[in-house]
């Protein structure tokens, strides 16, 4: 915080200082791109063009395809009570972290590539999208990962459904509601972090990896989390998908801990864009 | 839908709007990519072009090594009782995937690198090869397959290779027939969905990492919907590899069913061909 | 082969045909590269230069840090009797393919990144180097591999690394030598042929994704042959690898089927070059 | 090393050689980059700069998130004695690996991306950053190591944390401190070897894959080595990790070989400088 005022009273940048080689060539302070202006709250013109609604119906689609091959995969490996004969615990890590990487790949191009409320809400909070469209596009996810875990409790049956929890997150035995909730808030954290990380427009497209690679780590950070979470709450980060979940599973242990998946992500995502705007990109203490 | 008659009301690229920075910082606006025209049914100078001939070979080689690699590592952990001592059934998965990964970086310039009946079908629907050409990838594909799956019972032999059932899809004991063709539907669906996002003439190669990293998050897609469907079907959504196991595996228990695994991955294929050119690109509502 | 006729015939480049957009955009009738002049089989000035001793000791560092990593990796599954507390069969297969990716990517600067004699001698085949230089690189190789190997035997004792083998690769029980050779020539075979794939000439960098991800695809190929093959011989598709553990393992059971890993990579590299550079490019039949 | 004596005896630039094509196009003799000269050892205007603060407050979250979640996914692990319902010893390696790529990734802009202390040291020992710079980046590493494991142990309380070992570093029963010794060596080695190489400014950015995928090798290279060397020494290669995890363990047993994985890192660091610089790079030679 110090660091910060340092930086005020100091001028961030009056010093052309040696940039450690560490493992990137860019230059911090080479000025070749241009901060796009904060959003407007609302933009009346974006409710009359198609490429919004486009946009809504990507998100509703991958988000639909999102739960739809996860809580499968989930469902693949509890109907089996020796794991060995399934694709294991680390296969539905790969599961969640791979339709990420795969989805953000096919939609960033035609929503930004969201399909997770959390995402929504820290693009929303850096300004980088429209109220509406934040709003839109949360009611569309939650709407596809309804759809996307129903297809699969048709293929399982009502009863094998709910004997195998249906991919639904809750606190599992042995954790507090605390640990839950702060294993929400850090591995939505690394997920939100690495979203901004991987889309901040000052590194510019020509002399990084930053543009090339996006998909892939935002993929990675979901795996990660999901290999360090799966034991304590299934591992959410996702409120979509675990209200998804949630309303197709419809038994009270996991309505019980519900809050934690949409207060948990959101303190996540809030963080991960202060992080990201205040000491990253220092964006206050510029004029 | 009715945000498509929005569009045609409203003229879609008459507003200017932001673009939600989500993954990708490319405009949707830019018009610097020139859609290519629709193929023709039937190219006469294609019939005498070495390349076109070269294509062929390459289809049939790549479908060959694809069953080859795929049905062995398939056969490895069929044989071992306890899967731990095998690679297992991610393994398995990782097997598809990663063929198909490499299979398409290495073809995509030469054939185009489909080595999947279901990828030509839509490609063709979507009017990007000529119907000559695909019905020539078709039937190469159909024969690699044979082949590179004959090979692999050479290995084995006749009583071993029966016994683990030769990688051949069948719909599992616990599932309906339209659970199966409800899973190779939606299945195929996310393979072809990848496979024209990640061709799409529209992102251009300057300003994004979709050229880039194609054939990785295709190769994915296979990997994912393997680590959900292998317990329903053993995963097809490819009718070349279905028909060149059955074929080798020769019994009534893969032929009872295989007609599901050319019903549903071509049905999946025209959707996702449906859903990008419709919703996506607008294509019919544009002059 | 009536196609390669065809070509001779009718003139292969004179058709302006149109290339289906599979996954790739690049077209494949620009002209905008350079083919290379096949290499002499001697360069004087060569044995001179720094660059070639540098490229020689990169070659030996890294045969050396591939199998040390490998075989510590194939060590610690097989002390395990419970594969379940290892990294498994999966794991090797990760370590194979993950260090050919890791050290291709190191070393393609300095040495063009063999690390494999089988690479080596098809890249000779092709004219892409000096005989010279073919058989340093092959020496190097085999010394660095011996190295690593040694390494492990150090960590181990004598007496268990015997008892589990020492990463030493043989035809299994269930197995004929056929069936081994076959293996390693198929396996060899989709190695060298991505290892073409991601260095062709023809391909330009400006236009598709193979320069920028070719140590990638080259790596999966090596996982994915592993996962095939492991069961039946341990999978060498690398003669200097081979030679290395047998050499330290120095047993009978080791030595006999040795031969089964030079011919069956060397053939598999030479119908690789055979394919590519006949099939795939059509070399003999341009003026 | 008589090698590098012909080279000064030569004059390593004199010829005109040809390139071998292995997996790169780019020429070595190109000279389109500017060598950046030997950073100072005390730049006083760096402490004076916010981007110096922010660096190190990037590099201590990185680190702090890096223990956060590769501890916990351990832990998820040691908790379970059948290893098969977790995601097994495999998924703590990718755990690992892919925690570097995604913070490499996030943070190569910001401080260069370096989280271990082996790694800020053999940069420095090239001359990459000022010692200060080195020093705060260490201190910091380290604060957020601890930081990180602390978490993880307020999840599971002290005597479940004792009970699994905290996910400390120390040397495995049936291995000598010199194994571990050995083990660290060789694999910090690996580690910062392939961080040189991802960051040569030797390679430019438009010829070659090299900063394109910089981060992916990276993490590559750790995830590599923990499949390696987990049963040796549970694998550190990483000093900050490694006293993160025993100053919150805080145990006799971890304690005791805690100088193995400050020596061994630093060792392999120092040999990866100076393989890089003295026979890659050749710099002593140059004028």
């Amino acid at each position: 915080m110090e660091g910060k005022e340092e930086d005020v009273r100091l001028g961030a940048n009056k010093f052309n200082e040696r940039q450690p080689l560490g493992t990137a060539a860019q230059s911090q302070d080479d000025k070749d791109y241009k901060e796009p202006p904060p959003a407007p709250l609302f933009i009346a013109s974006e409710l009359a063009s198609w490429s919004f609604y486009r946009a809504c119906i990507a998100e509703f689609v991958a988000t639909f395809l999102f739960l739809y091959i996860t809580v499968l995969t989930v469902m693949g490996v509890a109907k089996d009570t020796s794991k060995c004969t399934t694709v294991g615990i680390q296969g539905i890590a790969w599961a969640f972290g791979g339709m990420i990487f795969a989805l953000v790949y096919c939609t960033a191009g035609i929503s930004g590539g969201h399909i997770n409320p959390a995402v929504t809400f820290g693009l929303f909070l850096a300004r980088k999208l429209s109220l509406t469209r934040a709003v839109l596009y949360m009611v569309m996810q939650c709407l596809g990962a309804v759809c996307g875990a129903g297809v699969v409790k048709g293929f399982y049956g009502k009863n094998n459904y709910e004997l195998f929890n249906g991919g639904a997150n809750m606190v599992s035995h042995g954790y507090t509601k605390g640990d839950g909730l702060g294993a929400e808030i850090v591995g939505t954290f690394v997920l939100v972090y690495t979203v901004f990380s991987a889309t901040d427009a000052k590194r510019s497209a020509r002399d990084s990896h930053v543009p090339i690679l996006a998909p892939l780590p935002i993929g990675f950070a979901v795996f990660l989390v999901h290999l360090a979470t799966i034991p304590i709450t299934g591992t959410g980060i996702n409120p979509a998908r675990s209200l998804g979940a949630a309303i197709i599973f419809n038994k009270d242990k996991a309505w019980d801990d519900h809050w934690i998946f949409w207060v948990g992500p959101f303190i996540g995502a809030a963080l991960a864009a202060l992080y990201h705007q205040v000491v990253i990109r220092a964006i206050p203490f510029k004029k």
